[in-house]
């Protein structure tokens, strides 16, 4: 049995969407980021960074979204969420889920975590005013040149398309305009339609603009 | 044959390293960011986000670290630098990526492209000053929890070795104390005793501290 720790409108929802894609035999336990719970020695002895996703597995804790998802396509192979066995195109969909990581959900995280990268107020107050032109730009690219359609990666729904949909449910509250992305917003609702996307958010009480 | 687009001080060093390791067919061009070359209409379409690494393949053109240093283990597998069939191993060397990709260089980066996320200089100033602490904490928890010894992941040389030296040849210049981090520099020692890493970095003529 595997063991999903979230916290409701984080990245884990992309993880918790793939565990019910494959069908896995797993339970999720919320963390209540309003008590800091992240920051107990509870829940740093499952994940020493404090953050979640965390999944804690027969073999071993796993952290790191991108690392989740190709550990839950991988541990699943039957319902072919990676192109496991080819190269190039397992780097496409790794290469798509490194850049939400380690810019997309970067850029989102100037609007809430500042006092990660600076101390001082005003320059916080500074970041957070660059966010919706950052998220734009970053959206702006997904839209026009990643995103192939119907899905992420063309005819073949992905590991990368429960994270866009996580990644792409923060565009309004970070102050980016939805029109300019029709795109990524019919993505969403093609997500909306699938019963595991419908599982994962009605568990994690997320809220889907 | 492959084509790599690197420029000397960046985390292309990992994926030349790789390439080394394996003994791909490849070459490898330099992109000079002095000149901004990485904003030229030439190389904005080789690498629409106008960074580097860029790995053209006989299939297409990748990006993003994690990604390109997985294709190169699954692309050449007699190497054996990842373990590839292993569901949770290679989950391992995921997670450990990922966070070298979207913690430890985004930490980094906010000492030289804090414009990424604020507009003014002040606040860009002020992302500078704490390079030092948030390096130091990152590094530090790779020390202290991720770092397994004698190579990042235990017993075998993995992709996860070159992507820990690139990034770690930074800590010097981000005013980091190196004598906090034994291990990771005695790490160091061992990767610059390789053939594959000398070739890489003589070829880019890196400083490596």
């Amino acid at each position: 049995m595997l063991r999903l720790y979230y916290a409701t409108g984080t990245c884990a929802l992309a993880t918790h969407i793939a565990l019910e894609e494959v069908g896995a035999p797993y339970e999720a336990v919320a963390v209540d980021f309003r008590s800091q719970a992240q920051r107990s020695p509870e829940y740093l002895a499952v994940n020493p960074k404090g953050r979640v996703p965390a999944l804690v597995t027969e073999t071993g804790t796993l952290t790191e979204t991108p690392a989740l998802l190709c550990y839950v396509a991988q541990r699943f192979p039957g319902a072919e969420l990676a192109p496991l066995t080819d190269p190039f195109a397992l780097a496409q969909v790794q290469e798509f889920n490194s850049y939400l990581c380690s810019t997309v959900h970067v850029a989102h995280a100037h609007g809430r975590r500042g006092a990660r990268w600076a101390d001082d107020a005003a320059a916080i107050e500074a970041m957070q005013r660059k966010v919706p032109a950052t998220m734009t730009e970053c959206f702006e690219l997904i839209e026009h040149k990643l995103f192939k359609g119907p899905w992420v990666m063309g005819e073949r729904y992905t590991i990368c398309d429960p994270y866009l949909f996580t990644i792409g449910s923060w565009l309004e509250g970070d102050g980016v305009d939805p029109r300019k992305l029709p795109r990524v917003i019919e993505h969403r609702r093609r997500m909306l339609a699938r019963r595991a996307v419908q599982k994962a958010v009605a568990a994690e009480g997320t809220q889907i603009p």
